[in-house]
């Protein structure tokens, strides 16, 4: 399912390949995030023209619309979404903890109000997993307890027992082999209790290891602590992913530490505020500057987007406030994430992960 | 420039083959509106995908924002967009005639306020013409006064006038022989106005003529009188342009009476709001039993839309109010019209146009 190909031998990165239902997932990747079904602005043509072998959506979300039944019927999350490759899917245990969802524990799992038609919703680790299995997800991840940071401790204490809990009633749940299943380390800040949370679940034999509960307010360094410890707990051969991350340099960062995959919102999010991401850097298209500059979004880029259209005219777009505008770049920032991700494999292989990460750090600050 | 193919037998449809310095379209042709130098959600890719042999842009609206000098430093307008077919121009007469645009005449043109920063601006024909020459247009059209539907002879009278002395301003502005310009004929819903307008035009030996002041809010009936009337006024040799039109039955109407060429917002801006294109008629994808539907938008359609995504699908984007729903829907409306004209083509050299358009108007209603 999982193979470290080839391990940094200064760094913590490994390049390996994920064998998913779908098809060959390179690691170090990076998931575009598809949380409804799609991924916003960028149709699955252009998925594929960037390069993603791979993306995430939600369980839930799609759960609540537009119905499991909908994507079942439609032959699974692949046929409906028009995506070949491989599909994560996250639980959405996440999502229905934020504040609008109304939420409350109960023993068996969470209570929440649909923001789509306010009705009462309850989700368990076992419907989450049925929920994943029938959307036709490669790789389905545990519900877990996601608290946000800076709480108190007992919180923290709280979120990993029941994600253990959570975690025994997944593997439970399972009813067949087609989907692989991720664990889901928490345990906020606290190294104790990120121990005691990937110990157990080490020992429940997941297929891989999501790295959760991080990138929700913790200064990065804290981060990195969690991601590098966890890292030394989990089992060399199984995949790790950090959730919610994030931007060029915190990825590789990471990577360097020893993470797999990884997903954000970060490069199209920003896209349609107007952040171009490239080589040498991020800019903003909307400036007016930008109308003058009749050459690509990023020289010698080979997206789709590059090869047919100039800065001034996707800032024209953008200017004018045209989805059009969005929708290019945020084709161009995917395909950008995708050739990073492709730049640290190409690293990793050839021995020259420090100096890749250096390198981007120098173009994108820390 | 302009060849006749095939005329129909019965009715005054006919086929034609316009050449301009950016290769052939095939007549009657329907011109997708690109009014700011975009049409709407959709690429200069998609518009090749769908067949669209050209499109039309506004003048005054890209000399407002981005400006001519943009587009010029782009290498024209072609450049800038991505689309290497044939680009007609508006004048954007129409536009700024609008109550937004605060317009007022002067012996020389139309004085208006940019809606993009609040300056005084004025246009005269001249202005027009070297706008866009400097634009790369295939087509211009010159500079008129379009008044709406429903008010005082005297203001039909005054708008004949003033387009015909604009017309001769804008013949002598010409700098080169690379764009064709069209006349346009105003005079309201009063045939004696129409004819006195489309006569002199004629005299000025344009290389087409522009049917304007219609769809303004006159009844449909009246439309196509005067639609007729000044078919039977212009020269067979030279096309018609009906300009802001519309929907396929009124868009085969007048084809029955001679025009070769149409553009309209209809199958983009109908598609935004949900509104598919079918030869079994149209329906509103947003309506919750299309997420029950895993078929294509339309069945035995090619387009790429149909040939990638499900009604469900499209339903679900909508649904969410998706920016990636009104594009595929945009890009599937835009390749109905252009079947729509292929099909009007070929009945045309069949012999069969009267059969087809009561074809379409059994689907569409009258």
């Amino acid at each position: 399912m999982f193979r470290v190909v080839c391990e940094d031998e200064v760094s913590g990165a490994r390049e390996g390949v994920l064998e998913t239902a779908h098809g060959r997932v390179r690691t170090p990747c990076f998931l575009p995030v598809a949380t409804k079904g799609y991924v916003r602005m960028v149709s699955a043509g252009e998925l594929r023209e960037v390069g993603a072998e791979a993306l995430i959506s939600n369980a839930l979300l799609l759960y609540m619309k537009p119905g499991v039944e909908v994507v079942a019927e439609a032959g699974g999350l692949h046929r409906f979404m028009g995506f070949e490759g491989t599909i994560f899917t996250d639980s959405g245990g996440f999502q229905v903890l934020r504040r609008e969802f109304m939420p409350r524990f109960v023993t068996s799992g969470i209570v929440f109000r649909s923001p789509f038609d306010g009705s009462r919703q309850a989700v368990t680790p076992e419907l989450c997993v049925a929920i994943q299995e029938a959307l036709g997800s490669d790789v389905g991840v545990q519900l877990d307890d996601c608290p946000p940071y800076g709480l108190e401790r007992e919180r923290y204490v709280e979120s990993v027992r029941r994600t253990l809990r959570w975690a025994e009633a997944s593997l439970r749940a399972r009813s067949c082999d087609d989907m692989m299943l991720f664990g889901v380390v928490q345990g906020g800040v606290d190294p104790e209790l990120r121990r005691r949370c990937a110990e157990r679940l080490v020992e429940l034999e997941f297929q891989g290891y999501c790295l959760g509960g991080l990138s929700v307010g913790e200064p990065k360094e804290v981060m990195m602590g969690m991601v590098e410890l966890m890292c030394e707990l989990l089992p060399l051969e199984k995949p790790r992913y950090l959730m919610g991350v994030g931007s060029p340099v915190e990825v590789l960062e990471a990577v360097a530490r020893g993470v797999d995959v990884f997903d954000s919102a970060f490069p199209t999010r920003n896209a349609r505020h107007g952040a171009v991401y490239t080589w040498r850097g991020k800019y903003s298209i909307t400036k007016a500057k930008n109308l003058r500059v009749h050459e690509p979004l990023e020289e010698g880029c080979t997206c789709p987007v590059c090869r047919s259209y100039s800065r001034a005219y996707v800032s024209h777009l953008m200017r004018c406030d045209e989805p059009l505008g969005k929708r290019l770049v945020s084709v161009h920032n995917l395909h950008f994430m995708m050739r990073l991700m492709e730049g640290a494999r190409r690293a990793i292989r050839r021995g020259e992960f420090p100096e890749y990460l250096q390198g981007v750090r120098r173009v994108f600050g820390r």
